[in-house]
């Protein structure tokens, strides 16, 4: 089951970085040719305070469909989540990863988790790095004029660090979900 | 937002209930008339244990998704979770809920949650009644032949309590998710 998806033979292989939560889950596309990082699209889906939660998830459901439709990513990269505040907070998340990932095996593209210290590593260079420094560091990287919020910048790192580990021959293998 | 979906006029109220888990999630549909209550259908959606995370949950949409089509139940109940052992479980629990509460919404079907207290409570007479207790009294009051398996009888409970809290008018206010 490992590496279902190399890049598509004719355009240089696209990845979608997930930045997943209910209210608001960020979303970004990053694609490389050579050592040249572009990011194709980024933004949110947010969903307004007051409304139910199954509005929240079917929102989601529809806004990430709405991106692999659009753009036709060759692999997706979510946040590996090994800690969590508590159980409610974890449910919560939960809910909203079940749903993304569901919603890209079904449009057939792979998901791959990357654990927050690894794209920090990727993107900054060390994993204790501050939100703030990775924030202006995947601007950077992708020579965007400003800085777009967390949300934005914690996907497009994940699109990064997926990326580098694809392009790292002696990287450690990457499993999709 | 509160109770959207009384009974189609030309049937009785059709409750699906729902025993989330990633590998192995029971279902079933009751439905009442007078004091009758009578199982519809009732099933695993079962997922052999070597496939990837990502299969077990379009598994357990398109499961459910085509028990939604088939049998086009007016509400849906499912188990309040207000406990978990730790955050993995959590998180693995949310992500399969998640896919369930999102195929329903997609489908136009409210989901409503019920605390493992309460359906107790409702199907044998008091809220701490013992797991096999409630498996006999489920199948008692659907008058089946015998027992079906713990998962089934856990969602054939849950439709049970909702029923019975949807003919209760000084019932708790039900509220969909």
């Amino acid at each position: 089951m490992n590496d279902p998806a190399p890049g598509r033979s004719d355009r240089p292989r696209l990845v979608l970085g997930v930045d997943t939560a209910l209210r608001k889950t960020g979303y970004g596309i990053v694609t490389r040719e050579g050592r040249s990082l572009t990011a194709l699209r980024f933004g949110l889906i947010r969903i307004p305070a007051n409304r139910p939660h199954s509005v929240c998830l079917q929102a989601l459901h529809d806004g990430i469909g709405a991106v692999l439709e659009e753009n036709r990513p060759d692999e997706v990269a979510i946040e590996g989540v090994f800690y969590c505040k508590n159980v409610r907070t974890a449910l919560a998340l939960g809910e909203a990863r079940g749903v993304v990932i569901e919603t890209c095996a079904a449009a057939g593209i792979p998901v791959y988790e990357h654990a927050p210290r690894r794209v920090k590593q990727a993107v900054v260079g060390y994993g204790n790095a501050h939100k703030s420094q990775v924030a202006s560091m995947v601007a950077r990287l992708l020579n965007l004029e400003s800085i777009p919020s967390e949300d934005e910048t914690d996907a497009l790192g994940l699109a990064i660090c997926h990326l580098q580990a694809r392009g790292n021959p002696a990287g450690t293998e990457l499993k999709p979900l």
